[in-house]
């Protein structure tokens, strides 16, 4: 039998950590650090000075390529092909380090549960016939630690807020009877399809890592800020994350 | 000038505690810890033992009598009221404890930003007139603790999530066009104004916490069952907190 254990880690600051983290890592037989593509060295550097801060007893980690996806935001096809081909790398890391079965660690960005594919890909072990049982261990999402540097609550008193992607925005316009938008996943400037009147944005990119960078204002004032904000950045650093809030102010 | 750290302890587990938020309560001058009714003291035990945990020169943890509001859930008018009650209980304790400024921190239940009002009474300090600036370290929130105690992905394959309130769901039904909802603050069984068919439930209640229960299926099955040990429950422990995500299963 395998343990599997999807640890969030988090946004980029080791301080995210939490206990109940600390101790799934430190109690793992492996841990499972994916190497990623040379544009996103420094998230993988995270997950190995997070090894090196919390582990008492450094243990077994096996690092493994990860295999790389079609182009930044695919389709649900290419997802699909891509989620099977990484759970054909844990499982070929799993059988080669845990032969007779035991527990293993993955630091999963953030939380497990926010549009992350752990689980997905851990359901597909259990399907292709590994006797696995997966276990979640919560970590501070990007959404948090966008409030927090803001210091804004998420939602209006009592009112509700819809989660969504970029592309959605991009696609949908903004949804029938939200008022507070939080938007992930976004190839860039995704609320330019958006009247800006009367809404308000809260930006940031690589919140909690020492590159953060926040803008807040009526979005018809600093999208052109935000864009530009946002190029530049990209450039300077070679990837980008970036997260925001819009609010309908009425 | 007062710093105050609002610091999200996560949902009834010390554990839930990150690093940043051990440290937030080590390096404050002063910890303000509400004292709640007996009903919900189990509450306000948690926060004693994770200062008795955590803190490494127990600093000057005050406690302060929390004023009690006018009901379950109540209106928005109630609301704004209590909170003016508390900024002024807060403002009293800060002032008599920390007459040359400093830093002062406040424990919060979950995340600060999520359906917690401790940043619109901070807000109601610096109006007043309080030299204050707030600083935000974010918790894991109930809903993480739920989705990950179910291991789950709280959204769909790249799509939105709303999280909303009982009383927004019992008023006016399934929000247009979301597939996911988070639904909290319940007083209890709002999903039952839901047409049941073709729509699963995640259920928890004192999620994260020893007495935790977990009730998942079709809400067609279970909703009976929920609403039955929800009942239970609230009568044993005299006090409930339960959380649930809804998803239209097509
Ligand atoms: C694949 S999702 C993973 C989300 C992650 N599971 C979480 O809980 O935050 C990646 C998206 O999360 C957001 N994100 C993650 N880390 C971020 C950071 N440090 N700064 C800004 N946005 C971030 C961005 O919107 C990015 O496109
Ligand atoms: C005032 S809100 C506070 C939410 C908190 N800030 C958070 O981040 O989870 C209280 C609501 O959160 C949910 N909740 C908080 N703690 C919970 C727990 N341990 N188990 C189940 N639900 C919980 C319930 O829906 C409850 O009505």
């Amino acid at each position: 039998m395998i343990d599997l254990h999807l640890v969030g880690i988090g946004t980029g600051n080791p301080d995210h950590l939490t206990r109940a983290a600390i101790k799934a890592l430190n109690r793992a037989d492996l841990i499972l650090l994916p190497r990623k593509g040379a544009d996103k060295a420094d998230l993988a550097d995270l997950r190995r000075e997070i090894c090196a801060e919390v582990l008492e007893h450094p243990g077994r980690i096996v690092e493994f390529d990860l295999p790389r996806r079609a182009g930044d935001q695919p389709y649900l096809g290419a997802v699909a092909d891509w989620h099977d081909a990484i759970a054909h790398c844990w499982r070929r890391a799993i059988e080669a380090h845990l032969p007779q079965g035991g527990s293993v660690a993955l630091m999963v960005w953030g939380d497990p549960s926010l549009y992350d594919s752990s689980l997905r890909i851990a359901e597909r072990l259990g399907a292709a016939g590994l006797p696995i049982r997966t276990h979640v261990v919560p970590g501070i999402t990007s959404l948090q630690v966008l409030t927090a540097a803001h210091a804004i609550p998420l939602n209006r008193l009592a009112a509700p807020v819809t989660i969504t992607t970029g592309r959605r925005l991009r696609d949908e316009g903004w949804p029938e009877g939200a008022q507070t938008l939080a938007v992930m996943l976004d190839a860039g400037g995704a609320f330019d399809v958006l009247d800006p009147d009367g809404v308000f944005i809260w930006w940031g990119a690589y919140v909690g890592m020492s590159e953060q960078v926040l803008i807040a204002g009526p979005l018809a004032d600093v999208a052109h800020d935000i864009l530009d904000r946002r190029a530049t950045l990209r450039a300077a650093h070679g990837w980008i994350m970036d997260i925001y809030i819009l609010q309908r102010l009425d």
